[in-house]
């Protein structure tokens, strides 16, 4: 047992030696590499992470794991949790076949460029023959598996453990019941202001400075951490010493680059405040996609665009922008940062439809795999639930179906996270609010005592519990999406009704 | 026989490509790694180091490389030529026991940000006992090759093949004996002019536009590479497709950047330039350190300091600070570039005393692997030989001994070559100036044509052929010093005497 115990802990350091340095090198991909270097930089690759996968699916590896497993009883919670995860991983990767994992590997790195073009083009045609093979690859990796449930269930248990199409519709019956309705009256009682600072001319260099002073208000550590920019803003770690994050800077919307800072603050503060007894454990990192995004959306949206948080900040937004902001109130940024708009694009959503977004993909990847709607009338099929939630038929597929690139990296089950990100951070709030003054603390010269709530009460954990086990030891309640509704109908009243 | 060079090729493949890996993780702690994050890296780094460790010295490899080196005769010159570094190589490692391979990667990891405190710091004591340990581990794996050779023989032929003391003493005796009473008769001769231009305020985005019009300038390859700033500037490669390097930016010495640029350009001009068909062989990269430097101090000084250059460049250099420039003529550029001074940073020095601070650094590493020295006495050691060949004394240890990062990253043996490059700059320079017409093409917008005349004579080749090699078939003349005396006292005298 003993030595079964050591022979994994020298694997899954080994496990984790590889994909840091396969991530340092991700980093630089994504941020600097010249453009001119990726052929042999994949070519580097592949050897690499052919070296990490041998190590991975090992004979000695899985018999570890395997007589781990059988013996869970005697394990320490820790570790048992740790041979359960990697169990279930294990268990799924040995049964697909090498040669269609290879297969499938290079069809999603042939599809991306096709979807590029094709969403460039408005061409669904030309692409939906790659989707098509991608969602087979799918349907047939799930047979592989062999586990006993819908298939739609297995794609979402892969990005948000145990969350099934019965949680996700709670959320989604809800809102279409409540949400659409409330949208459409918000958006009749919206009145026309004056907006034009919102597209004024910001440039970049100091939208740089301003992020940097967000910063230091989210009590970002810089000396374990630093941020560049990217086309598409992420967040990036290796272990809590060394959390690196993206944001870009558009020099006609300031805001874009300012929440995009703080969404992505909130992931890094997250994975900044992860203990760092976890790094050389399978429970490090933060614990699921739903979690995590509801860190990046409580700062985001939930304090980012809150009245007190513009009192306290806008100080130092003018101070940076004298010129852009000089004949601009605290309220006119609040009403612009809360805007709410029947609009075509996920990412450029404001905070009250977002959701609605989410729900058009969900329905479509919930037919999907169950086998209830043709490649071809997809692009239909999104257009009219467009209408249905928002009211707003998109002009074509670059603005409707081509729009996101989670299906051409094979990405099914993913989105669904995003809203439940929202309705995961509207909860954890009510509770918040019970124990700590979040208004007052909003108004201090920076959001430490938010942050060391959450790192009580989440961030610290890592993976070591699953979502539902947080949710329901932080908030005493299982995952219950009217706070989320309770959460939007207060707020959006409060603006505008 | 065919067998074995398969092998040979998977072996050296995978090599490059843990190479490559710990390369660009390299470049990361180089340019923008936070602080915080060291001691993890160097714990992931030690594992991965220890992986390619294993593969490198492994039974397979070895008997791979010793059959092969057998049947020397029988392999193509490629091959042959490969084998014989890998053997060469493989007898130095094979003797080091791993655990003191590992142990002593870790300690220049942790060293390199001990290093940079107690520069910033002042503070020789706290770098220490980590010189001392490097120096320990160096003499240490000396005695395990159980080469017989004087100790820093074996370490100077690490950087360059086949110098030896005896070599470098015939070029710091000539040097000594020449060079020390020739800088004296310049510094009399010096008349005080007005370079206050040299010490205005140029800002860092500035400097770093005008050393994208550098990149322009010699025609270095954007897609293939890019630059950065660092505290030390420096390049870097994994291939031709890949080359990158740094510069620094100080506000109120903008040629201090130039010349940073051009050197380093130098550099990435040989590694763009070496032909791709060497990028899985043991034959890539440049030659050696020596022929490396000549090629950085042939355009940082033959070129990027000379008449031609900046009455070609100048223009452009006042398009970028028309104020700064405002009431400077071509003649004070080139007299102001060309100063000679006592000066204490090696880095900063001018071209005509910058060896002699080689040679502070020479004798130092001598008496170190000679144990006539402690490591208590360096810096006093250091200052002494300052005072003997430059006339002045360092104030402090940071612009005395704790100046340079090279001894932190374990590289003793090294700095030789910098003085033996700008030999080898003027010895190539010679013959150059018979193939083409040097002059007229530092006229032209850049200086693609001497570009190509080193990528025919050297750049292409890698590192297929030594330095003696090179410099043989180029200059059909073994090394010789008194070329660089020459080169020296020609330039001097036109402008001083």
């Amino acid at each position: 047992m003993e030595t079964m115990i050591r022979k994994f802990r020298e694997a899954v350091i080994k496990q984790k030696a590889f994909n840091y340095i396969l991530n340092v090198t991700g980093w630089d991909s994504e941020t600097e590499a010249p453009h001119g270097s990726f052929a042999r930089r994949s070519e580097m690759l592949g050897i690499i992470s052919q070296e990490a996968f041998r190590l991975y699916v090992s004979p000695e590896y899985q018999e570890v794991v395997n007589s781990l497993f059988a013996k869970s009883d005697e394990l320490d919670d820790i570790t048992r949790r740790e041979i359960k995860k990697a169990k279930k991983a294990l268990d799924k990767i040995v049964k697909i076949p090498e040669k269609e994992y290879v297969e499938y590997q290079k069809l999603l790195s042939l599809t991306q460029i096709i979807w590029e073009d094709a969403k460039a083009n408005n061409d669904y045609d030309s692409f939906k023959t790659n989707l098509s093979e991608i969602i087979r690859y799918n349907k047939l990796f799930i047979k592989h598996y062999g586990i006993d449930n819908h298939p739609y269930n297995i794609l979402l248990d892969e990005f948000e453990e145990d969350m099934t199409m019965k949680d996700y519709d709670q959320l989604f019956d809800l809102l279409k019941a409540e949400l659409v309705p409330f949208v459409k009256q918000v958006i009749a009682a919206e009145k026309p202001r004056d907006e034009n600072f919102m597209n004024a001319f910001y440039p970049k260099d100091l939208q740089m400075l301003f992020s940097n002073r967000l910063m230091d208000i989210m009590a970002f550590d810089k000396s374990h951490g630093l941020i560049k920019t990217s086309v598409h803003p992420f967040t990036w770690n290796t272990s809590p010493a060394d959390v690196r994050f993206t944001t870009h800077c558009w020099e006609n919307q300031v805001f874009s680059s300012i929440f995009s800072t703080i969404h992505e603050l909130g992931h890094a503060t997250y994975e900044q405040q992860i203990d760092e007894k976890w790094d050389n454990t399978l429970l490090s990192g933060g614990t699921s996609c739903g979690i995590h995004e509801s860190q990046s959306r409580f700062y985001e949206n939930i304090i980012g665009r809150s009245q007190e948080f513009w009192n306290t900040h806008f100080p130092d937004l003018k101070a940076v922008f004298p010129e852009q902001f000089a004949n601009v109130t605290v309220d006119d940024i609040v009403m612009a940062v809360n805007k709410v708009q029947r609009s075509m694009i996920r990412t450029e959503a404001d905070e009250l439809t977002y959701s609605l977004h989410v729900m058009v993909r969900y329905e479509l990847e919930k037919k999907i795999f169950s086998d209830e709607i043709s490649i071809d009338d997809l692009p239909q099929a999104w257009n009219e639930l467009m209408i249905e939630y928002l009211g707003i038929e998109p002009k074509n597929n670059t603005e409707g179906i081509l729009q996101d690139v989670h299906w051409s990296g094979g990405m099914f089950g993913y989105f669904p996270t995003y809203a439940l990100g929202s309705a995961f951070a509207a909860q954890i709030y009510y509770t918040m609010k019970k124990d700590i003054d979040i208004e007052a603390i909003t108004k201090e010269p920076n959001l430490k005592k938010i942050n060391a709530w959450l790192k009580e009460k989440i961030h610290h954990y890592g993976s070591s519990k699953t979502a539902k086990e947080i949710l329901k030891e932080v908030t005493n309640e299982d995952f219950n999406p009217e706070y989320y509704l309770r959460y939007l109908k207060e707020k959006y009243t409060a603006l505008y009704l």
